[in-house]
């Protein structure tokens, strides 16, 4: 379970705010790239979660900034699934720059599966094993 | 139908890039605020479309910029129903910074309406009539 | 130091995501329309602490999601001056949705003090007296 | 001058809206991801043009919508500067899912150069060269 699943990001200039550096709300957006690839990389599309009622949804977020992205860097998504409970999931991330590898920046999500209505129910064994 | 109504959005910091001014992709999101405030001046809620089945899909969209938009600036966006067909409505978009009245943009959007399901619709009598 | 300032925003249809509500990483540009809107109520602006050569990067951002949010909904941003270090600020954060009086998200952030070059540096005391 | 230029982008839950497509708005910063691109391919990056002082700023920007884009969709936007004059550049654009080989839509944006004091100029000659 405890594996890193890497997954690249090129900064976009949208990304960027009048400081010159990459705008701090990005990352969440990042780490949820993070978890797509490593969806993928086990297999499956988080597509298929949803389509099959089952929803991650965001209940805590957390970022600690330690270097500033710029545009056009080229990074690098570490994420891993932390802990997997029967109704909601955490992950860790890490953002590396390639050229310096230098981390920019780590943080985490704690999920709650839910269904359409959002009520909140099991991970399907199913995707437990997926994301074991 | 040709009257403008008016919204008011402050500029997030969120909203500008590494040249110090707005990104111009925030103007079309700004063109969607001046649509939902006109919904709202005219009565209804663009929600309740969407609950009668009646989305408005973006097939066009057009942005000239005059002036760059700066962060905490107050701007007034201006839009009108510019023309109601059958399957597709039309809407102009002014955007003003209030401190100087100096026009930053303006702009068109044409939408079909369509169902959940995708299909191109006829707009229910009951909007056209909110929106004419 | 320790009261708290409102400022209301509307949710606009570019937030939600396909789930149907507003996507999380839109409650940290929330949170900075709240500090911006924190600062014009205590008789400055943001944009004159950057022309001062005092910015405030973030280095830690934390988001605790109670209940989703939706298009249209108005929500009142409570923004308030937590801590104040001589090198760095901490923020807290509510969000309420004002037609039911529900508290969707809380949350804090730190910000360095840094200067243009990036470089850490102290709050000047004018900034200081503002801000307590 | 004439050739396109491709990049490849994977869609983001974040660029989803509650219609379960992605919203509109992004297809401008998708266009801006392939000027990277483009840029990228033909042996600079935009960064060192704005390095000696030549922003390319949006002046008009145009998009038709064909056919929505989903979350996870791989994409490729295709890019070719459509036209150099001595004070702006027109380039067009083509959205394509690389899946079902559909396009969704394309588009065009004209650029001004400017320095960075925001006074129009001329299109350094180096720049003009590589983009040709």
């Amino acid at each position: 379970m405890h594996g890193w699943y890497e997954t690249e990001v090129r900064v976009r200039y949208a990304e960027t705010d009048q400081m010159g550096i990459v705008h701090h709300a990005n990352y969440l957006i990042w780490f949820e790239v993070g978890r797509s690839g490593l969806c993928r990389q086990k297999g499956f599309s988080y597509q298929e979660m949803e389509e099959g009622d089952s929803l991650l949804v965001v209940a805590d977020a957390r970022v600690r900034y330690k270097s500033p992205a710029f545009y056009d860097d080229l990074l690098t998504i570490r994420t891993q699934v932390a802990e997997i409970r029967s109704r909601s999931i955490r992950f860790t991330y890490e953002v590396y720059r390639g050229s310096d590898n230098t981390l920019l920046a780590d943080g985490e999500t704690v999920h709650l599966v839910t269904d359409r209505s959002r009520k909140v129910k099991s991970l399907p064994q199913v995707f437990k094993d997926k994301l074991s």
